[in-house]
């Protein structure tokens, strides 16, 4: 099981985006240039993320994305979904049904427990997403920054920020 | 992100091989038949939970597989890790030591706190699945059965166990 590059890739920039100053914009080729990423396969993930209303898109040449929600309230399990999709990781094919001699389907108005227990899984996994706010990334990068992990942004910021 | 279909065929089989007498063996293509899913992808999967210590694969012309261990020591994470492989979902590429101006690597000696984040996450979904042994899907089959799921898997046994 894998989650795409493109979470870890969407991910970065959402924490990025959530430092730019107020108003500002960045390309996703900016993006893409400092993540040291290929720019058409980050440029799905950032439309996957305005769609999912995370980011706000600026159309034209001097357009870009920026947060479209304050830092505390965009989590890691909003990105993922966003990316990924909803669908859980366990897509139940109700193979129970399958085979010789089947079983009426009274036996299967249940949802099966296998199923069921993944699911579980999933929802632990989920809540834990859930419970990591981009705010709180930023908090910890900065708790260990000594300025230059900053001033590195800044840089980037003056010469690609719109 | 998806788990691969032979999550759901892998469980599957581990529960009903957990309900054979003892000494008994299933084919992989009576498995396969079963479950309504193709042999050879299905066989793929059963190496993979012999290769793990989960079942026991007996060879030659009147061969199969059976449990290894008790149905109450197996449980939903040891057929995850075995059919899907130990990496976690999340592989951290390091994308912060790209782009324009890096810096130093003495910023990168700790992990990145993202990759922290998901890999915490996915602790917590493998603590769930590890919850959940092969006996207490088989506790909450049996608690559900009238009789009818016993006998059809009986049924089948009697005409494919070896």
């Amino acid at each position: 099981m894998k989650l795409s590059a493109g979470i870890e890739q969407a991910i970065h920039c959402v924490t990025m985006l959530a430092t730019l100053p107020d108003e500002g914009l960045l390309s996703a080729a900016s993006l893409a240039e400092f993540h040291g990423v290929s720019p058409s396969y980050l440029l799905k993930h950032l439309q996957a993320l305005s769609g999912a209303g995370i980011l706000q898109t600026v159309s034209g040449p001097k357009g870009g994305y920026r947060l479209a929600k304050r830092p505390d309230d965009v989590t890691l399990l909003d990105i993922v979904l966003a990316v990924e999709g909803p669908e859980p990781a366990f897509r139940c094919q109700e193979i129970r049904q399958n085979g010789p001699n089947p079983l009426p389907k009274k036996y299967f108005r249940r949802p099966c427990q296998i199923n069921a227990a993944m699911l579980r899984a999933e929802k632990a996994y989920r809540k834990e997403l859930g419970h990591v706010r981009v705010q709180d990334l930023l908090d910890e990068v900065q708790a260990d920054d000594d300025g230059a992990i900053a001033d590195r942004s800044c840089l980037f910021f003056e010469e690609h920020m719109r």
